[in-house]
């Protein structure tokens, strides 16, 4: 029996602030005891000498424990193409991302580069994402392996594309089909792994490979689809010149039998009220990221269109690493808080950490599991220091409330105010 | 004689790369040698044994040496409401603003923000800034005291406002006057002290209190003015009201006398072409401040329109801290790239790293003395680290162009890329 604690306050969520106010649906205990058995949350609450009693308990002050972060969206292979000039997505594929991915026909490259991004995932306070690898499989082999002895719970998969990319980096309806199958049976619920099949987007993915990836998808329950939607305008046309009878983009997807529960789709800017209903009906989720839609002028994400009360659709965030300049989803909150107010529209503190925590693992079927700090839960969580700069040692002294000191986090936070970051219960990052 | 020396990359721009080839304006020598004396640059060149003799340069290898950078706009009250929450400009400056700038009626108060605040400019390499203090002499008092010890290159000047605002914020036509008048006589050109006639903008001065900005700032050659212009449509509105004789808002500043060279107009987002023309003609200069604009939703600065080759307006770059959430210049040049991509054009790295160090000199008249690394400028100079975190040391490995490496700081980096920061010869930041 291996049993743990932390004291600090502690922050979850028990509902969604968007549509509860924050002191129903969130709960914060200033001075709290967080104990963890196997990797599991066995409680919290108040902080009791009697409780701590025999776990020495790490203490953390100034400091607000939260559920580890959730990032729905990213590309391992991108880290070493981060912040790449000036291009907009077709030309920005082209010029960089299909270059890059080349390298990870090497195992050795696919291995040095998976263990260079989950440590920058953790550093930033990530413990659980949703990841794209290449079209090789030996790429999610790497991932899956870093991941693995980590024990961190990620989900991933080898990109399918057989069509419209360079030719060393295209596999065939079947060959995709049979690489993914072998990941999927080799690395699905290996311990905390996941895998998501991984059409990239529908203009480089022919008809048979779409079906064949539905196909695969259908024949795992559990497992995960990931792809892209609507990021960008010339993407939007490139789509009606290749699938002619499919008025909106989603219909593709649609049709090919990609979307449901436990499909995640990255950006979804563009889209009509009928894309929203779609989303709702069938369970998928979409996932926002701001800093690549701004990075690359594809447009701003409709959150609170997303989020209606009346046909809420399940919403993660995703920092789009490197479509994305920035690990941080410290950082992805400011970016969703400017994109909002650039739609007139404002994201509060509680709703972006609900994002972050909570939503995320809502949107990607695993509430039950992680993204909250209740008994039972995998013991996935973050330290956030909220004296971790100068700046934010000065202006911490003017924030009176939760909501104020949450959102100066959010606004003014990165990779430094994570100050510790646990996986299954065992600290896996500390910042000092 | 107080001589020293630096060595590494050297960076300095001896043109402009809005409209001439980098390589035609731009000096990159990849081991230099920069030698300072007596709070001046000696000399720039490729380092040499016999050159470095008896000075035993500052090796600053995997790193890039160039001009500090240029801050255009901020306030320096504001550090401690950074990250307000939720408000467009004017419920802004009414709800976070108005209330936080009153405690700088307390010079304590006021030294030790002052403080705070100057330590963090030059922590991201900020050696120069134009400044707004708040309504009270004492606020520019502090300011001007503080930025006098570290001998740095300061431009600041109290604020003026004589209506609308709350009544501990206001002063009169007159007493803003003679108390700007009393400060500029004191600190304009004490040491490196520089001031600004600073009304707030045109909503909170009477006409009397612009005709008297415009007198004392034209009784004193050489002296700034600061103020602000266009930024959101609410504003535009209210100045339409307030000024109703004039039909673009730049008109009621010109009509006062307020436009010319060294006079700063922060944002000018919503602008006509008669308004850039107006700019060019008068030699005033705009400041983009690409981060308040899109946390604040007030709209998109049109750079490439601002920087035509016809009839370039000077520009220069500002964090608008505390309506910009960064004191970081590497990630308002991010927010400014953002900005271009959002209205389909490109702000390269070259352009970027001129607006944050020549240009801005340019801008604020003072590019015979800062903003270059040449014989006789002021040797205020930063050192930034190629290598400043974990991801950029990844990063870096695939950036093979200066243009890259450079695209990649101004993408990923932050505070953390300063390696040191150097005033007038002296080391007054270290990261390490």
């Amino acid at each position: 029996m291996n049993r743990s604690a932390l004291r600090g306050s502690i922050l979850t969520f028990t509902g969604d602030p968007f549509f509860e106010d924050p002191r129903d649906c969130c709960t914060f205990i200033e001075d709290g005891l967080l104990i963890m058995k196997d990797g599991l949350i066995e409680s919290v609450g108040p902080y009791e000498e009697r409780a701590a009693e025999g776990l020495d308990p790490a203490y953390y002050p100034q400091a607000i424990i939260c559920p580890g972060f959730i990032d729905g969206h990213l590309h391992f292979p991108q880290i070493q193409m981060i912040g790449a000039y000036g291009e907009q997505l077709i030309e920005w594929l082209n010029t960089y991302t299909f270059v890059a991915e080349q390298d990870y026909a090497d195992p050795g490259h696919a291995r040095r580069a998976a263990g260079v991004f989950l440590a920058e995932l953790l550093r930033n306070g990530t413990t659980t994402a949703a990841v794209y690898c290449t079209v090789h499989p030996q790429s999610a082999e790497a991932f899956f392996e870093a991941s693995s002895a980590l024990n961190t719970r990620m989900i991933a998969g080898k990109v399918l594309m057989d069509r419209n990319a360079p030719e060393a980096l295209l596999d065939t309806a079947e060959s995709g089909y049979e690489d993914s199958r072998r990941l999927l049976e080799k690395w699905h619920r290996h311990g905390r792994q996941l895998y998501a099949v991984t059409p990239r987007f529908a203009p480089t993915s022919s008809p048979e490979q779409l079906r064949a990836a539905a196909r695969l998808w259908r024949e795992h329950p559990g497992s995960y689809l990931q792809s892209h939607l609507s990021e960008n305008r010339g993407e939007l046309a490139w789509v009606q010149e290749l699938f002619p009878e499919s008025r909106r983009y989603l219909e593709v997807y649609e049709k090919f039998g990609l979307l449901g529960p436990r499909s995640a789709y990255g950006h979804c800017i563009h889209l009509e009220e009928e894309d929203f209903a779609d989303f709702r009906q069938s369970g998928a989720a979409m996932v926002h990221c701001p800093t690549s839609n701004l990075f690359l002028g594809s447009g701003f994400f409709k959150l609170f269109e997303a989020r209606r009360q009346d046909r809420p659709v399940k919403v993660a965030l995703g920092t789009d690493v490197g479509g994305g300049t920035s690990f941080s989803i410290l950082r992805t909150l400011n970016e969703a808080y400017k994109t909002a107010r650039m739609l007139g529209a404002r994201l509060n503190a509680f709703q972006g950490f609900y994002l972050a925590t909570r939503g995320g693992a809502e949107a990607l079927d695993l509430a039950d599991r992680i993204g909250s700090l209740a008994p039972g839960c995998e013991a996935d969580l973050i330290v956030l220091d909220l004296k971790a700069t100068p700046l934010m040692e000065f202006r911490l002294d003017f924030a009176k409330t939760l909501a104020e000191k949450l959102f100066v986090l959010m606004t003014i936070g990165d990779d430094r105010a994570v100050k510790a970051t646990y996986v299954a219960g065992k600290k896996v990052h500390s910042r000092d």
